[in-house]
C-alpha cells in the first residue's frame, strides 16, 4: 500500500524530504483530555494496552489534532516481562510495578520460554487495526524496551531512583545478568518481528535506562544486546525498508558506538547539541530529536525560537526526524504542542531543497 | 603550615605523587553510624551545619576509619539561599525545602544584598576549627553549589524530578534568570573566598543540576557563571595554590568547555570513561572520579576489580584524584568503603613512578 506521507520513513533513510518530519514520544498520552477520557472508561492502564480497539483509539487521538508525520503504537514497554509471568500492574500515581522480582540466577533460569508473539497477540492485533485505520496516511512505529531497560524493572520490581538492586545484581552476578539479557533479547526480537509482520513500518528500541551505566557497562550490558536484536530484525516488509531507531536516554557520550550498532537512526535526548551529533555520526545514520520536553511549558514564542535553533543547529540536508528529547509530560497544554508541530514544518522547509 | 599528606593537592595540580589520592563526595554522612548519632543529638540537620563544633565533629568522623587523602567541610549546598532569607528547612525523608520561592523578576530583585561571608560565619568558623583539628594531616576542601544549581532549588522550592518550574522560568524570563544567577555568583565568590581565607585548601563547585540543561543552556546558564566565579577566587593562600574543582553531574558531553573554564580539575560522574576523558582534556586539567556509587553495594571482589579498571583506564602518570562519580548513598556498608579506599592506594602505586 502506498503512503500519502512518507517523510518520516524517508528521513530515517536519509532521503530527500520537503520539510522535516515530526512526531513526539508519548504523543498518545495524558496531556490530551480525550486520552484521559478513554483511559477512565478503560478503568485500568493495562486494559487500555490489552484491548486493541482502545489502543487503536488512543494511538489515533493526537493525529486528529496535530499534523504528526508518524503514529506510534500505544502500548507499554513492559509487556514482555508481563508476558513472562512477572505480573505487571500500575499502582495509582506510582508508575509500573511487578508482583514478582528477579533476584537470583535461579529466578532468571525459571523464566519461562514462551512464544512472545502469540502471548502478545493483543499488541500485534492493535498494530493491524491501527494500520487499517491509518489507511496509508502516515507510517506506524512499533517499539520495545531494550533488554537492559526491561531487566532493571524486573529486578527492581518497578522504577528506581538509583537502580541499586539491578546494578548490584549486574556487578555481583554478571553471568546471571547476561542470561537474563539473552532471554530478553530473544523475546524482543520475536516481539519486534511480530510487530513488523503485523504492519509496523519502523521500530524504535527504547533504552530508557542505558544511560545510568558506566561507559563500559553500557557496551556490555545494553548496547551489545540491542546490536544483536537489530541484526535479527526483518527490516524489509511490504517491499519497503523498516528503519530501526535506537534511543538511549543520556547516551550522548556514546553516540559513535550506537551509530555503529546497525540501526538506521539514533535518538538524542536534549542534552546533546544536534549539530555536534550530526558532525559526530550524521553521515552514518539519521538523527531523531531533540527538544527539551519541559520547553513545552514555556511560551509559544520561546517554543518557536527553540525549534528554530534546533533546526539551525542540524542545518541543511536530510536525515533529521524532529522529536522531543524524551516523552511529553502530562501537564503540558495541548495548545503548546500545536505550536511545536507547526513550527517544525514552518521553519524546516528552508533547510530542504 | 606544612602538610603531612599533600597528595590530593599535588594531584590536582598534576604534580608527582606516590599513590593516587582518594576521597568521597558525602564521605561525612549517613552511611556512618557515628554520623547518625551526632545528627540525632543535634536534632536537626541545619543545627548540625550551623554549629561549628558539630560540623567539625562529623567532618572528622570518616578520617578515623579510612585513609582518605582529603577532608571536606561538612555543610549543605543551600546555605547561600538560606542566608538570603529563603528559609531552608529539611522535611523528614523529603530533602531540602524552601519556605519562600522565586517565581518572578520582582522576587529576584527583592533578594537582599547581604554580606554572605558574615551571614555565613558559622561555615567559616567550622572551616577554621576543622583546620585546627586536622593539624596539618591532610588538606581541607571547601565548597559551594553552582549558581544554576542553587537557582533551581530556589525556584522550585526544593528538589524536582524534571525541574520544570525552574526551566520554564529560564525559558520565559531569561533576563530575570540571569539577574538571579548574577546575584548568586557574587555570593558564591564571597562565600568561597571566605572559606579559603578561613583555611580551605581547595574548593569544589558542585554543579549538581547543570546536566539537565541543553548544551547551549549549560554554557549560558551554568558554565558562564562558574567561569566568572573561578576568575574571582583568591587561589593562592598560605603560600600555596588553592585548586578549584568543577563537578557537573551529567556533564560528560561538555568536558572540553568545563576544562576551559579556568578550573584546575574536572569532576567526572561514572558515565564517562576516565581514559577517554583524559584523552579529551587531561593535558589541561586534573580529573576527579569516578566510580559508580552503587558499586559500593557490590561485593568486595567486585569493588576491587572496578577500582583496578578505573586506574587502568586513566593509566600511568599524574592528575587523577580518585572519587565516586556522585555522593555515597546512606545504605552502603562502612566495610565496603574501607575496601574501596584501600584498593585505590594498593592498586595505584604501579601507575606512579
Amino acid at each position: 500500500m502506498s503512503l500519502k506521507n512518507d517523510r518520516f520513513l524517508k528521513a530515517l533513510l536519509r532521503q530527500d524530504v520537503d520539510v522535516t518530519p515530526v512526531w513526539m514520544m508519548r504523543q498518545a498520552g495524558r496531556y490530551l483530555p480525550e486520552y484521559r477520557n478513554t483511559r477512565k472508561q478503560a478503568g485500568d492502564f493495562m486494559k487500555l494496552c490489552q484491548t486493541p480497539e482502545l489502543a487503536c483509539e488512543v494511538t489515533l487521538q493526537p493525529l486528529q489534532r496535530y499534523a504528526f508525520d508518524a503514529a506510534i503504537l500505544f502500548s507499554d514497554i513492559l509487556t514482555i516481562p508481563d508476558a513472562m509471568g512477572q505480573g505487571l500492574y500500575f499502582a495509582e500515581g506510582e508508575g509500573p510495578k511487578f508482583r514478582k522480582v528477579i533476584r537470583s540466577a535461579a529466578d532468571v533460569e525459571r523464566l519461562p520460554d514462551i512464544n512472545i508473539a502469540s502471548e502478545l497477540s493483543y499488541v500485534t492485533d492493535a498494530v493491524s487495526l491501527i494500520r487499517k485505520e491509518l489507511n496509508g496516511s502516515i507510517p506506524l512505529i512499533g517499539f520495545s524496551g531494550s533488554p537492559w531497560t526491561l531487566a532493571t524493572y524486573m529486578i527492581e520490581g518497578g522504577g528506581s531512583k538509583d537502580f541499586r538492586i539491578a546494578k548490584q545484581f549486574m556487578y555481583d552476578n554478571p553471568e546471571a545478568m547476561h542470561l537474563l539479557l539473552e532471554k530478553l533479547a530473544s523475546a524482543v526480537i520475536d516481539y519486534l518481528n511480530a510487530q513488523i509482520k503485523a504492519g509496523a513500518q519502523a521500530v524504535q528500541i527504547f533504552d530508557t535506562w542505558g544511560g545510568i551505566l558506566t561507559a563500559q557497562g553500557y557496551q556490555e550490558f545494553s548496547l551489545a544486546y540491542m546490536k544483536k536484536i537489530i541484526a535479527s530484525l526483518h527490516t524489509e516488509n511490504e517491499g519497503r525498508q523498516v528503519p530501526v531507531i535506537v534511543f538511549t536516554k543520556n547516551g550522548g557520550q556514546w553516540l559513535e558506538s550506537i551509530a555503529d550498532a546497525g540501526c538506521h537512526a539514533v535518538g538524542l535526548d536534549w542534552t546533546t547539541d544536534i549539530g555536534v551529533a550530526r558532525h559526530r555520526i550524521g553521515e552514518r545514520v539519521a538523527l531523531q530529536g531533540n527538544m527539551d520536553p519541559t520547553m513545552l511549558y514555556a511560551s509559544p514564542k520561546a517554543i518557536r525560537k527553540e525549534v528554530e535553533s534546533i533546526l539551525k543547529s542540524f542545518g541543511k540536508g536530510n536525515g533529521h526526524v524532529f522529536n522531543l528529547g524524551h516523552g511529553i509530560t502530562p501537564e503540558v497544554s495541548p495548545e503548546n504542542v500545536a505550536v511545536f508541530v507547526e513550527a517544525v514544518h514552518e521553519f524546516s522547509s528552508q533547510y530542504h531543497d
